[in-house]
C-alpha cells in the first residue's frame, strides 16, 4: 500500500507540473480546473514539489524492513528522475512529429508511463519481500505493460492531434497490434507467479484493452 | 559526503524554482543568468524536479548500512517537503511586512534555511553512525545555527528592502544580538562532541559572523 500511495503522489506531481503554462498549458484536467488555474502558478510549482517529496516521506515511514524500504525508494527515485519522468517530459516537450520515429516515441512512453508503472510493481515487490528473481519478473512486466498502456491511451485519444503518440508513425491497426504484443510479453513475465498474479493480469488486460 | 551532495542538490533545486517568474522572478543568481533566463521556464521547472529527485538517488546509492541511509532519506524528505522548504516558501511568498511578527519571520527562517542545515547535520550523523543522542545534539545545533545564519544573511542584505527579514521588526543591533544568542545555543549543543566538533564550531561562527 505505501508504494501505491507513493506512486500516485508522484503521478499527481507530474500532472500538476506538466499542466503548467510553460509546459502543456492545460486549463482543465478530468473536467476540473488545473492547480495553476484554480490557484496560481507558484502554488502549482510548490504543490508539485511537495507531492514529489511526500512520496519519499511515505516510503521511508513504512513498516517494511530497512533494505526493502530503501529498495522501494530507489525504484521511485529512478522512475521520477532524469532517467524517467523528467527526461521523458523534456523529450516530449521537444517532440517534433516530422522527425519522430518509433524508437523515440517508445522511449518517451517508456520514461513517461512505463517507468512509474514499473516502479509501482518492483517497489511493491520490495515492500512485499519479493526476491531478486521475482522483482526482475515484475520489472519485465512493468516495462512492457507501461508502453502497451500508453499506446492504448494514444488509440483512445486518436482524435487529439497533438503530442507524442505512436499514431504519428503508425496506423491504428499497427499500433493496436504493437500494444497487444507488449501486453502478451507483460502477461508472460507474470507466469512465474502462477494463480497469485491473476488479479495483476486482469488489471493489465483491462489497462490495455479498455474502451474509455 | 553523500549527505553534503544531496543537501547541495536540494538547495540548488530550491534556488532554481524560487527564481522562477511565478515566484521571486530573478534574472540573475550569483552574477549569472538564472536557469529560466538561460534556457526557459519549462527547463527550470524540470531541472529543479530532476535535482530534487537526484538528491534521493544519491542517498540510496551510498555505502552506509540500510538503517542509516533510510534515516538520511527521512531527514532530507522532511526538510524539503511541506513542513520544510516548500511550506517556508509558501509563507515567504505570502509574506506581508505590515502584519509580520518575530514568530512568523523565524518560522519562515526555520523552514527555508534551518531545516536544510539541520538535515545536513543529522543526515550526516546518520551516515556517520552517530547514535540517537548525538543526532539529537546535531539537530539542536542545526535548528539554532540555521536561523542565526539567516539573520546574519538578512543583516548583510540590509539595504535590500524586500522579502522576509528580521529587520522588518527589529533594528540591526537587536537582530545581531538574536543571531549571537542562537549561535551560542548552536555551539553549546556541540560541546558533547568535544574537540572533534571544533571544525563544525569554526564553520558555525564563520556562517553567522561573516562580513560578506
Amino acid at each position: 500500500l505505501p508504494m501505491a500511495v507513493a506512486v500516485e503522489l508522484v503521478h499527481t506531481y507530474s500532472l500538476v507540473h506538466d499542466d503548467l503554462p510553460c509546459m502543456d498549458d492545460d486549463d482543465t484536467r478530468r473536467g476540473r480546473p488545473t492547480v495553476h488555474r484554480a490557484f496560481d502558478e507558484a502554488t502549482a510549482v510548490l504543490a508539485g514539489d511537495a507531492l514529489l517529496t511526500l512520496a519519499f516521506e511515505v516510503l521511508v515511514a513504512g513498516e517494511a524492513d530497512h533494505a526493502a524500504r530503501l529498495g522501494a525508494v530507489r525504484e521511485l527515485a529512478n522512475a521520477a528522475g532524469a532517467a524517467g519522468l523528467v527526461g521523458g517530459q523534456v523529450d516530449d516537450l521537444a517532440f517534433d512529429p516530422s522527425t519522430a520515429d518509433r524508437t523515440l516515441i517508445e522511449s518517451i512512453h517508456a520514461r513517461k508511463s512505463a517507468a512509474l508503472i514499473t516502479a509501482a510493481l518492483v517497489g511493491g515487490g520490495w515492500l512485499g519481500s519479493a526476491d531478486g528473481e521475482a522483482r526482475d519478473a515484475l520489472r519485465r512486466c512493468g516495462e512492457s505493460l507501461g508502453v502497451a498502456f500508453q499506446i492504448a491511451d494514444d488509440l483512445l485519444d486518436a482524435d487529439e492531434d497533438e503530442g507524442c503518440s505512436l499514431l504519428r508513425v503508425d496506423h491504428a491497426p499497427g499500433a493496436r497490434a504493437r500494444s497487444e504484443a507488449l501486453l502478451a510479453r507483460a502477461l508472460d513475465a507474470t507466469l512465474v507467479f502462477g494463480e497469485a498474479a491473476e488479479p495483476l493480469r486482469a488489471l493489465a488486460r483491462y489497462a490495455v484493452r479498455r474502451s474509455e
